[in-house]
């Protein structure tokens, strides 16, 4: 990055610049004055163009030299293609910020929400590979951290809600077209999804491993251990693909290390960076569809664990969960 | 009930006939053929017809001498219509089995899942009055029965995927014009559901207690603890709406008093009456649509709970869930 009167300024590359998170990322951008001199956008095959700030940009092919002379590179793309260009860019002196599962076991590379851990950016030596943590893994630490300062976190139990979004653009068409077919009558088969989403819903995001977990149950456990810096903390998740839109909700038990009383986690919760406490009936998917907090409500004591609490959270998944988190660690640079 | 040449013949009522659960309990008396000499239907008002047999019975309203002459008369309407009514049924002479909350906590009044306790109805004296269970409980006991026979349960973790027939054929509809309206970008309010169900969800399944819980919520501890007569179990339930048309799913985390083994939890669960295991990806809302077992799936070790199991429940909860066991009630009777 170049500072240009007082300014810094940002050669930006963005890989995956037409997929679900990238036109996120976009957005998000424009919406935060990010400041950008260049920006290359990539799609999977090259060809094509997307529009940014009024302007139309290409979409080129991966290749020798793309990212010569960038500053800052995003990669909101599958982790196999992270895990073959993001090395490339680092290579060229670019910063990378990946968004895929690619790097987040690798403990050179940070794996960070701002929030709860941006003190692991500082380091001696700048991290040239950031990695951005699972969707549903942001939005539960963020309500995970401000507990765990409050009374110690011991344990924790979580069902997942999760949008066909995260599944990425194609998964939400299947979703409108499995329900218009399912409203007429018609017969349906998913494609994009390993099963229909019409006006159902499946507890397979992933594949599941000999222990019994999906891909998504491990990257929860492992991913929320790492970024509380709870390398040992018990994780049961559940992750279910609901038949929503947009917004990843979760049910979370927690047993607590010292009682906390609900007002006073309450407290902590509504002074935590990144989260709102939403009252009554809790939040929803459709009201918290591009917001910046994750919204947490239902906040009771446990019967199970004592001490211990139960909650609902629902945060934008594309939005915090993903670009917005990613924006977050590069103005953390 | 008569005794006609052998055959145990009843004469029936249905109070509450056009609604989801009473058009599935038609359904389910013929399918296993049910004797019934007389069928006399009530709906809310009177006035109308249902049909059962190819015949069509007219709706009638419920009042003096409704229920004179009759053996046996299911509820199938909300509590406040079964707290006036279902006395009067057992006062001339009938026996009565209730789908809603009215007494299921009345000491005096079996709250029956047949393969759990059925040995509830073989008292002394046979009861007038027996409730039939909540939706989301008798699919969860069905379940944690045969682990709890296999290794002692000790404390139940559960959040709930239910199905917007919970609430009745209006809020399916609801739920169908609602996605409707969003497919084609109209605005649409709820009426039926306390918040639209159009590609979102919502954690408030009844009102809110001073404890933080739901009324869903309470029934399911309530009427577990004792179906399984486990009166002082822990059990943590977040009880959640989803946009699906039928069934109800249930995600569960069990703490076992002895070690259990997955592969020995899948043969308890396997030979249990009620059950089916569903390996792979468990068992899904579509597929489990009209069968008569709870699906158990995606079983597998807790981590948080040692010895502990976790796993994925399925079941068809207007039937199972409602009709089909009212059914087996008065089949046990």
């Amino acid at each position: 990055m170049a500072a240009a009167g007082g300014i810094v300024t940002t050669r930006l590359g963005l890989v995956g610049a037409a997929g679900a998170v990238g036109q996120e990322l976009l957005g998000i951008l424009t919406e935060r004055r990010f400041p950008i001199t260049e920006l290359r956008a990539f799609g999977s095959r090259g060809g094509g163009e997307i529009t940014h700030g009024g302007a139309s940009v290409p979409l080129r092919a991966l290749g020798p030299g793309a990212f010569d002379g960038l500053d800052l590179v995003f990669f909101a793309t599958p982790a196999a293609v992270a895990r073959e260009w993001a090395p490339r860019a680092v290579a060229a002196g670019c910063t990378v910020i990946d968004n895929s599962s690619a790097f987040r076991e690798e403990p050179d590379v940070p794996l960070v929400v701002p929030e709860v851990n941006a003190a692991t950016l500082r380091r001696p030596e700048p991290p040239g590979l950031i990695a951005n943590p699972n969707c549903s893994t942001i939005l539960l630490v963020l309500a995970l951290a401000p507990l765990h300062r409050a009374a110690g976190l011991s344990r924790v139990v979580v069902s997942t809600y999760q949008a066909a979004s995260g599944a990425g653009h194609r998964a939400v068409q299947e979703l409108r077209d499995g329900v218009r077919a399912a409203l007429e009558g018609r017969a349906f088969t998913a494609a994009a999804l390993p099963h229909s989403l019409a006006f159902n819903l499946f507890a397979a995001i992933g594949t599941i491993d000999d222990q019994g977990s999906t891909g998504e149950e491990a990257k929860i456990l492992r991913e929320s251990r790492r970024i509380l810096d709870l390398p040992d903390l018990p994780i049961d998740a559940t992750c279910v693909r609901v038949p929503v839109e947009r917004c990843h909700s979760e049910s979370v038990t927690v047993e607590l290390a010292r009682d906390l009383s609900v007002d006073a986690a309450r407290a902590a919760l509504a002074g935590a960076p990144g989260v709102i406490v939403v009252d009554g009936d809790g939040p929803q998917p459709v009201d918290r569809h591009g917001r910046d907090e994750v919204g947490v409500g239902r906040l009771r004591r446990s019967r199970v664990f004592a001490p211990g609490l139960a909650f609902w959270l629902v945060g934008d998944q594309l939005r915090k969960g993903a670009a917005l988190n990613a924006v977050q660690i590069a103005e953390n640079l």
